[in-house]
């Protein structure tokens, strides 16, 4: 049981990092955390969005009980306006619950000042990395501001629904001449339900791949609705092959959105999947 | 996502199977179902002691909840002085939910009068096979009963808490010289907790195990207790190799005794990681 013993490890890491507070967090990377060899360099982590119905204690406790330990932070959870007490009592809070805020986001920017708003925002809270949508036009003046911040910025692909960003092709095009620490978000949900491959676009985006939404969907279509993550018709092994083969070093972020008002279970039985497949092909995984 | 596919099957086989009664699902091997090339010759299913603190009803919407179809029958669910009546409304509640029940028990035996009334409850239920836990001075005249009914009964090992069967190696001496359908119901917590390997216990005694408790536990020994199916000392992806390599056409009945008066989320992580395990280590897997 190699994931369930790194696991506990990186989160034994990040309470004793996490109590020192944000500036020992400041990195978008958790670069932290230290592997032993064999242990997988990405990390499973929830992101915020599929908490949207919970407070933090009732999220916190979610995460408890299934055994996660990153979390991404939304802005229901703590606003942008946040001030520097409030950003350290939630730290705090995360630290006693064995979690470690690696990013913010996603964090929509239609103007310049939302844009200075989201990398101000993610100073104070003490990370490197930003979930964004920002539009189009903006994209200039994010590359200016990573430059500024050396900060990496996280374009999230939202699929059929929305025109901006459907999938991953989109967001390269957007981002290919701007600077290298723009890159991807990627919702491989979303990507399958844009009738791509999530696991041929991991592997040929992968160096610009700073954060991951993990899921399954139910149909390679624009009907297509997040499910458990052994039940849809992503291929979830191939998946985590294909992590592996890349070297993602980011967190699989699930973002679980079906039964949003009573989530527990499918979080459990997503995050039990995702477990199982990577101990029963992690190379070294056999002990007995 | 084969494992999704079989289930599904199984799922809609038992629902057609079901509702024809008892006469028709009266086998403990659960004949009935089909296996497509490839296709695991194992099911996912549930003890039902793992819904001691529930009614039936709530017992199916857990099972519905994480997409499992088969259950072990208590007595709690379905007492063994049921009438026929009873019976019927049992199996068509378990239909309606897409559940076949596929065994009784475990059922304590302590004289022969109780080893007569286990066998008659089976009958009346519609199975084959009976979980039992009979004193060793009883197995003589269950060895009759196994003859007279042709039914298959399976022994439940209980670790280091009782002397009674604390593990394989004491039930295979107990019944080597019986009849061939005495067997094991292989406990493979209890049987680590007892310091011995449940993965070379599953192969050594493989001809005689007819159904097996799912579980893991945290330390290999009296003091280890259940936890999540991927959170213990068994080597889960192992245990699945050898269920595939001694071809086991059983039900692996999850038996998960945490947190029993709300299991809902380490029942579905332990399904979700067992269903994992086999996906990822399937050799028809992959499909992208």
């Amino acid at each position: 049981m190699t994931t369930r013993r790194s696991f506990l490890k990186n989160a034994g890491g990040t309470v004793a990092l996490a109590t020192v507070g944000p500036v020992a967090m400041a990195s978008g990377r958790i670069t932290e955390t230290h592997h032993a060899p064999g242990e997988d360099l990405f990390k499973l982590g929830m992101a915020g969005y599929t908490f949207v119905h919970f407070t933090l204690d009732q999220a916190l406790e979610m995460m408890k009980k299934t055994d996660v330990h990153y979390l991404c932070i939304k802005d229901f959870h703590l606003p942008l306006n946040s001030t520097p007490e409030q950003i350290t009592a939630f730290h705090e809070k995360l630290a006693k619950a064995g979690v470690t805020g690696y990013a913010v986001g996603p964090i929509y920017m239609k103007t310049t000042q939302e844009v200075d708003n989201a990398f101000a925002y993610a100073k104070r809270v003490g990370v490197k990395l930003i979930i964004g949508v920002p539009n189009t036009d903006l994209l200039p003046y994010v590359d200016k501001k990573v430059k500024e911040y050396d900060f990496r910025f996280a374009i999230h692909n939202h699929g059929p629904d929305i025109e901006l960003y459907p999938n991953a092709v989109s967001i390269h095009n957007a981002i290919k001449n701007l600077d290298a620490r723009i890159g991807f978000c990627f919702d491989m949900g979303h990507d399958r339900r844009n009738g791509d491959d999530p696991v041929a676009d991991l592997q040929t985006y992968a160096k610009r791949i700073f954060d991951i939404h993990l899921k399954n969907v139910t149909a390679a279509s624009k009907e297509g609705k997040t499910c458990e993550l052994g039940r849809g018709v992503i291929d979830i092994p191939a998946f985590v092959d294909m992590l592996r083969k890349v070297k993602y070093d980011g967190s699989c972020s699930l973002e679980y959105e079906k039964d949003m008002k009573d989530p527990l279970a499918g979080i459990a039985e997503s995050v039990g999947y995702f477990k199982g497949v990577c101990d029963a092909t992690r190379t070294n995984k056999r002990k007995s």
